[in-house]
């Protein structure tokens, strides 16, 4: 039996005073909801930030008193996991925007007393690595021994080194890009178009409205949905398959197409329109060289942290070469970089799904890092 | 100045007796609209077929009169051309189910007295196949000297290599694969399910509730469009750069927003929403393995023609690895091929974009199909 983290349970932090975004809103006050694992140690010196990717949220690991589904990146975090609880306190929070507890669209606006909605201030990378940063303040961390996430995660992780160098020890950049192409964004904006394209959005104010846009979100998802997998691993699961009998086809010709419409009305039913729109333009926004008019080793020259890399053979989305700019900058800028880019039939996904090599070489990354925190904490 | 074809005019050439579909259906009658360039020689033989892909039609070369935009392979066909009129007797239609003047969704079905709309019955490649048998029958034409396609075309132009061997001398496969995979199907179940989500869709009855599902249709066309180009001419052509100030943004924050909403505007003015569905589902189903239960080999092993298979470098939705699939197949047969791998930034999009080497490459293997057509003749 592998150890688990057993019951997990979530706590609102508030935040009362004011914050300045960088696309020109403002909020007077937000609350970010945080699970922790593991335990900080006396020193504060052990913490470890999680970020998540587009659609994910604080509940990265354990289980939810009465529910059977881990959190997204169980398999990842945990004791004698890749990023040990019994090393290292881990905090996960669900981002400025979100819709799974943290302040966003569905909160209610203190001004108008109405939801947000489609009011809700534009956020970006740099906001959401402000906002950690606050986090990490109040629960005392003045550096993250690593910032880790995949994919838009990714992102941040890669914005924590640039922006707070003093703060991070090291950041773990896994199936991202130093920003988006024009096929990325591409992507994005038909996601939302689809959204906004449903006549039950009504301009972002569905809930005014009495609807949902189940439909669009639903669509938008499955687009997602195509870009997250390998031509591969849809291959090796559904291939040409008819649809199964034991799930309603509904005048679905092949496999592919049933499991795309129910992973779409699963998601619709669970994910705020919004928070979907908002976190696309965050991805798209993320250029972290344009804000500085510099190029990427420039950028990263300041940067006082360990990095960790990791790509896989088949995502597309953010290929291997797209990981392997961020590694050129980091030699150029003569930084201290590991990299892999790891084989997997499982396209971008592949940041998510169990990898003997992939949890290896994150492990012993992550082990190397508490060790030399050890070393840190001895010799004071 | 590059010599040009001139003014075309197209022709409705009507089919009188009923046809029995592959799934199933029936049509009492119908209409092919049909256009040609050059002059069919006095034994017939210089006649070759062009196969048009998803969105495509008979308007293949040439101007209507008044008009300055030429057919969408202008490039290719014509005097000095790839497919050069000058030897060769073109033919090209609008496949059956069309919505360009062929017999399609939006005609009158002679039973109701009303558009078939949704009712339409379902086409495969092999319809179109067996359709273009007719129409060459009723020009006179016993044998193609070629039948040429890219992507749909393209599978087209394989299925008439193994429906008729004897009635092609030559088959040119340009961007095709010889079945869609489950991603290439999610891609086209996506762009459906963005038209059938339109409100104004009506399950397909559109036209009975006044309305036009062009939202949908738009979405649908700015999915295809994604997958047509690469990555690569994205970031050349769009980048990250902002929208053009003299076109309406309409919101959106990069110039690839503007451009994809505007190509799913054009496309959704002109393009009838069943026969996009339609067309999809002819790609989905194409599957000439399946169908005779044999591998690729054994099923092209009777084909007597020669093949040329082209493929581009950045092509995705078609790569060149599944058009090396057929070359391979055609290999293990002991059948005549010619194959390349073309260099292109443009991705799919290339079969029907000027590249000088493709230009070359399909201009000579089409003169020494003409010039063994004068050694038949002359033998004889």
């Amino acid at each position: 039996m592998p150890k688990t983290l057993g019951v997990i349970k979530p706590t609102l932090v508030a935040f009362e005073e004011p914050i300045e975004l960088s696309r020109g809103g403002r909020l007077s006050r937000y609350d970010l909801i945080v699970e922790t694992y593991g335990n900080l140690n006396a020193d504060k010196s052990n913490a470890v930030l999680v970020c998540h990717a587009l659609s994910g949220n604080h509940h990265a690991a354990g289980f939810y008193d009465g529910e059977t589904k881990p959190g997204w990146w169980d398999h990842y975090i945990g004791p004698e996991k890749s990023i040990d609880t019994d090393l290292f306190f881990v905090v996960s929070l669900n981002n400025l925007g979100g819709c799974s507890g943290s302040t966003g669209p569905l909160s209610t606006n203190p001004e108008t007393g109405e939801p947000y909605g489609p009011e809700f201030p534009e956020i970006t990378v740099d906001d959401w690595v402000h906002t950690q940063a606050r986090l990490a303040d109040s629960l005392g961390i003045v550096r993250f021994a690593a910032v880790v996430g995949g994919s838009l995660g990714g992102m941040q992780a890669m914005q924590w080194a640039i922006n707070y160098p003093e703060r991070i020890g090291a950041a773990v950049i896994i199936a991202a890009a130093p920003r988006l192409t024009a096929q990325n964004i591409a992507f994005n904006e038909i996601a939302r178009q689809a959204i906004v394209r449903d006549p039950n959005f009504h301009k972002g104010h569905y809930n005014k409205h009495g609807t949902l846009p189940i439909s669009g979100v639903g669509l938008a998802r499955m687009i997602g949905h195509i870009t997250y997998l390998s031509d591969i691993s849809m291959g090796e699961k559904f291939g040409r398959d008819l649809p199964r009998a034991d799930h309603d086809s509904d005048g679905a010709n092949f496999a592919i197409e049933q499991y795309l419409r129910y992973q779409g009305q699963q998601f619709s039913e669970r994910f705020d329109a919004n928070t979907y729109i908002l976190m696309t333009r965050a991805l798209d926004y993320f250029d972290p060289m344009d804000k500085k008019k510099k190029g990427l080793a420039d950028l990263l020259r300041p940067a006082n942290s360990k990095f960790l890399v990791l790509s896989f053979s088949t995502d597309w989305r953010f290929s291997p070469s797209r990981s392997e700019e961020i590694v050129e900058a980091l030699v150029q800028a003569n930084r201290q970089v590991s990299y892999a880019r790891l084989e997997s039939v499982h396209g971008h996904d592949a940041f998510l799904i169990p990898n003997p090599i992939y949890e290896r070489i994150f492990e012993s990354f992550m082990n190397r890092l508490h060790s030399e925190l050890g070393a840190i904490n001895s010799d004071q």
